[in-house]
């Protein structure tokens, strides 16, 4: 399985694309960080985000795109920023029909160190050791889209898995309800040829 | 000039596109708001709006779009997925070379009812007014989108001359620079001249 990591922000973007093998096997095959200048306007900024994703997914032909999931309780006006950067981004992917999924920060340090409260040095020197890296990866946006795709990596059979029992769940759902309705049907339609019996009755009584 | 106005929303997105005439002189020419189902994938929602306003775009083709700014500071789960569809309606205006222009929720409030804290039927109340609609805009998206539009159409000049105001600025503030790199230049230069006197002076001294 090929994944994309992306650490999304305006002012740096994390890109990195992993091959998954056997088990918990990983291989870095790219990883970079896009800058653009804060005095350009938004959407100007989002375009060139756009761009080099859309290249990179071209490039990289990636099987899912992993994303940092963005809370807007961290530092609020960046919050945004990152929110509508990992907007384009997952748009891009659904253009191409690629599969999205977003991961929390702790969700990621919990795969790579397993600790969900890990430092940034942390991260970067597991993401180092776990890619067999010539030389840890900078900046931290870098080390953070390669340990993003790894967590996905990692976490994708249970992903699936969660995913088979949700679907067999919503089968069984529709199912109960289906016998449900067919219940109630069954007992108005009883009811119903009951209540014209006795109709009848009383008519009958009342013409007589 | 014709404004696309849009209040971004994952569930509700409101979209409009007005022509602004002489002076305050308005025509809405249509509104709509486009919905996404809340169990969809995020990805597949922002398809769908992005896809909308692409069409919309292509068949209004306004001068500018005006979105609503979002803060984080609201309802912070919904402002991320609002900032994210803010962020894709940017990006689709960017790749058209068509301007993009914010505003906060306050400032479309002042502009149509002259109250930046006005209430939702207030400002349908005004926009009904302001356009000479038959009947009120429903649901509030739509008349915020038209609010937006609006807004934008009178606030356009300002928005002009505090640009042209502000380019007249930096020309004038690369003009003073140039000015003090010439002014630190030459003295650089009579000082190193000065310099290689007072040396040359030394050394034919220590000749002697």
């Amino acid at each position: 399985m090929r994944v994309m990591g992306v650490d999304p922000g305006l002012t740096r973007c994390g890109l990195s694309v992993i091959q998954g093998g056997q088990g918990r096997q990983v291989i870095a095959l790219d990883v970079d960080v896009v800058r653009t200048p804060a005095e350009q306007p938004l959407a100007h900024r989002l375009l060139a985000i756009s761009d080099a994703v859309e290249y990179w997914m071209d490039t990289h032909r990636p099987d899912v795109i992993a994303i940092e999931r963005v809370f807007s309780h961290q530092n609020a006006p960046t919050a945004m920023g990152t929110a509508q950067a990992a907007g384009v981004i997952a748009l891009s992917a659904a253009r191409r029909d690629i599969d999205v999924h977003f991961h929390t920060p702790s969700e990621v340090k919990a795969a790579v160190t397993g600790n969900g409260r890990a430092g940034k040095s942390q991260v970067t020197e597991m993401v180092t050791r776990i890619l067999t890296l010539q030389q840890k990866p900078t900046p931290a946006d870098a080390a953070d889209a390669l340990a993003l795709a790894i967590c996905h990596c990692w976490r994708a059979p249970m992903i699936a898995r969660m995913a088979e029992a949700e679907a067999m769940a919503a089968v069984q759902r529709r199912k109960y309800q289906a016998t449900l309705k067919a219940a109630k049907a069954a007992k108005a339609a009883k009811v119903s040829a009951a209540g014209s019996d006795s109709g009848s009755g009383r008519m009958s009584r009342g013409v007589i």
